[in-house]
């Protein structure tokens, strides 16, 4: 089954750039907050890019959204497929919404009813299978068969990679003086164009991937130079468990100044100090760099950090404090 | 014991524009934010006033900032006093710590911990007493006696009342075609405020006010058109249990289009609508003109309405739902 194909080299600057034009007004260009009670906490100054306040709650939207206004009017009228049962499956419905075509999401039964009623509730049609990566791939394989619809991988894809770096370029014209930018690490995706928005625009920052040490998978890939699979699911950080691709492997390793690790009870008091002192509501995932400039002190210390904030899905039946 | 009586009279549309001249630099100007979800529910165009993004996490920043800016070098020199276990005591402690003077906070002595640990975190001195209300303004008429500190009252006084409208002046300006602006009533000292500064610049817009059934003195004040003393506190929305002062009740009266009230499961719908879809941590009081927009549709529908989220401090460990 082919991927979009519409670009099969990694992304350069011009993609971000272009992606940032594509998706203009479609979502949101997010607040970017900072707080003096953190800044003293952390010795550092700190500036928050908001992606939990983006559209979906998440950065997957500008992905997504670039992904599915790139498609040709021919491919467009197939609609998009995804499997996924978290951000990436909600931000591909409402950017395929939003176009007015098809969206074909791959579930496992096991998904959370939530989640389901989340991507539902954006008009998607929703394939449920058994939760395994073979039924996954068959399943999928089988909605692009007969709907002809484009597969958009959630992060191994030039478009959607070139989609989340835009991010980081509005970080980088609103606050012009940051030392270093720093965003978790999953797939690799947002990363991946973070490391690309941020070379071809100001290459002196440095920036840092951060992930929980209980799935520290990219952290021992870019230190040995060989990709690992991903761990059990062990943190709560749960958008980061899945593992790189080939392309988002190869593009970190260029590109990170490093990625930091962090504990579990450094996520969650992270989060905590976000929801406490910042009154926002951020998803374990999201307060990992927060974490890791709280437990990597010494590194950050005086300097000025901007931190991708990436989501805000959590379950507030479910909270770890 | 007097209260500051720089002002005696009812603050009018020139103290307001003074005190956004005052607190400019000392308090945030938060933004306005909006959902295209929660605006489909409630069939409405809503702009939200994020008071819970202020400094201290609530609007009575803007009050007590005022307050202690306009005071004398003389009088400054002796600090403040206020009794309060609340978001006004945190405020009055900041804004005497950023202008360097002391802050006397009388406290019950079953105030919650967390409560007296955020005011002694802003330098305030604390003054523990019974929790009667002759226990506290014997303790508070020592406190003045013994400092000479200049008394703040929290809602019944023109420098506070003058610098909560400031939160309005800013929202007309961010959303110049509003119809209508809504926010919670407790003591009625931030919606004399907002009436005052609507009534300034845009006098064709609707003030109303939102409270709690459950906690519905202003309510029926204002209907019966004398005061009534406050409610035995079972409202969820804590900030709202006190009651209107003679010079709160006189503005309200005299400039509110009228006061809604709202069911307490409809608050805690509305406090978690605001979690959910847009990633703010709100208090109780501060969702409830959501909750009056939610329960009174027919009187919004198809407007622009602008609301104030009053704040953001809420127990994490005890959430409503």
């Amino acid at each position: 089954m082919d991927s979009m194909g519409s670009m099969t080299n990694d992304p350069s600057f011009e993609d971000v750039l272009a992606a940032a034009e594509r998706i203009r007004g479609v979502v949101h260009r997010t607040p970017v907050m900072s707080s003096s009670a953190i800044d003293g906490i952390a010795g550092a100054r700190l500036f928050f890019k908001c992606e939990n306040l983006q559209k979906v709650g998440a950065f997957k939207a500008r992905g997504a959204g670039n992904a599915v206004l790139a498609l040709d009017e021919a491919a467009a009228r197939r609609g998009v497929a995804t499997h996924s049962s978290g951000n990436h499956a909600a931000a591909l419905a409402l950017a395929a919404r939003t176009r007015g075509i098809a969206a074909h999401i791959v579930m496992p039964r096991t998904a959370p009813p939530v989640k389901r009623a989340a991507v539902e509730g954006y008009g998607a049609r929703i394939r449920t299978c058994e939760p395994t990566l073979a039924a996954r791939e068959e399943a999928l394989a089988a909605v692009v068969a007969t709907t002809g619809a484009t597969f958009v991988h959630p992060y191994d894809e030039p478009l959607v990679i070139a989609g989340q770096g835009t991010a980081a370029l509005e970080l980088l014209t609103d606050v012009p003086e940051l030392e270093a930018v720093m965003g978790p690490v999953g797939g690799g995706g947002l990363m991946s164009g973070t490391a690309i928005a941020v070379a071809g625009s100001r290459p002196e920052v440095a920036v840092w991937g951060a992930e929980p040490a209980a799935a520290d998978d990219a952290f021992r890939s870019l230190r040995d130079g060989r990709r690992y699979p991903p761990l059990a699911p062990t943190s709560i950080a749960d958008g980061l468990l899945t593992a790189l691709s080939d392309r988002t492997f190869r593009i970190l390793s260029a590109r990170l100044a490093g990625i930091l690790t962090v504990s579990e009870t450094g996520i969650v008091r992270a989060m905590r100090l976000l929801w406490e002192r910042m009154k926002l509501v951020v998803e374990p995932s999201g307060a990992v760099p927060l974490a890791a400039v709280l437990e990597h002190r010494e590194r950050f210390a005086g300097r000025r950090v901007g931190l991708i904030i990436s989501g805000g899905n959590v379950d507030l039946e479910r909270l770890p404090w």
